[in-house]
């Protein structure tokens, strides 16, 4: 079974989420500290790639160049393991140089640290465009007339 | 005239929102009963379709199939009607399988069970692309230089 | 040094930020006033344009007329300033009639009124799709294989 953190730690990580997107789409090397933890990785499922530590984390975002795509995230939620380890899932929209929209999922531990919340891992996990053609027409979905 | 939820219940109903894209988008039929209240329901604007009650929803995101849009809900606004209802006005943002991007308003009644806050009713009303050609030129807005 | 507001007043601030999408997309003259201070300002950092005042940004966005962008607003920091003044720091989403999508920043700073928080000042920066064309392949990012 799992628990919430409380609301106070709720709009922490929401902020920690925020700050990701501001510090890593603007390659800001000062503000990752502030996002991951030192010991901190990204794991890319589809590449398979990894970034181990702060160092990776801000090299992979200072070498992406100013082309990068931006990263939004929206629709998190936040649990807590009966171990304490406190997860995150959200949806990450991310907008392409071209104005191109892909959307994933982020799977996220948290750790706390002296100096505030911080990322511990995230694992990224891509949804749409499909890699592979759609099999027919698009279908609908909620306010998908 | 309307207030809103206390500050932990307006966290539950953000986390709630955030729980209905993840449960909804992969057919999630456990993660569903805890979105939806046994007797929520859906309306879909556009088309007049109505979904009412849990099992018809599972069987709605059942049914649209591995390929259907993703629904990533934000900028909700959270109010109490004088007679206790709570209400949420929401924009969704879908992303189909092809990473083009609809957008849309949902505006909702919550319920508060023993388990927790569910939706008891949402009504889904799409914003754009327009279903007709735009009459003009693209017009600029915020940020839309 | 930088600190945030309480979790209580950031709850209200993401609603304000919230309502302002619900207000200015529909041209809600009512809703403006509860989004922005009587003297309040925009400022569109690509085209130089200023709105000054409640009645010229409600003039503004009734101008936009109804196939004018829709504005989601999203990864929100708030911080507050030693000498008091709280700022916040967002990622738009815009949904244009087509379905097309432009993000960018939105950097703005708050009042608190008797009748609840304001903008004071919004000053949007656009980010992608980018003015001039893309230098090379797009390339790749977090989920973004």
């Amino acid at each position: 079974m799992t628990t919430g953190p409380n609301p106070a730690d709720a709009e922490q990580l929401r902020q920690l989420l925020a700050r990701f997107s501001h510090a890593f789409d603007n390659a800001d090397a000062e503000a990752l500290g502030e996002v991951f933890a030192v010991d901190g990785s990204i794991e890319l499922a589809r590449t398979g790639a990894r970034f181990k530590g702060l160092e990776e984390i801000r090299a992979f975002s200072r070498d992406l160049g100013d082309e990068s795509p931006d990263h939004q995230t929206v629709d998190s939620v936040f649990t807590v393991d009966p171990d304490g380890t406190v997860r995150g899932r959200s949806r990450y929209l991310a907008v392409l140089a071209d104005g191109s929209v892909h959307n994933g999922d982020y799977f996220d531990t948290y750790t706390r640290t002296p100096d505030g919340w911080r990322i511990a891992h995230r694992r990224s996990v891509p949804r749409y465009p499909l890699a592979r053609p759609a099999k027919g027409p698009l279908r609908g979905g909620l306010g998908v007339g």
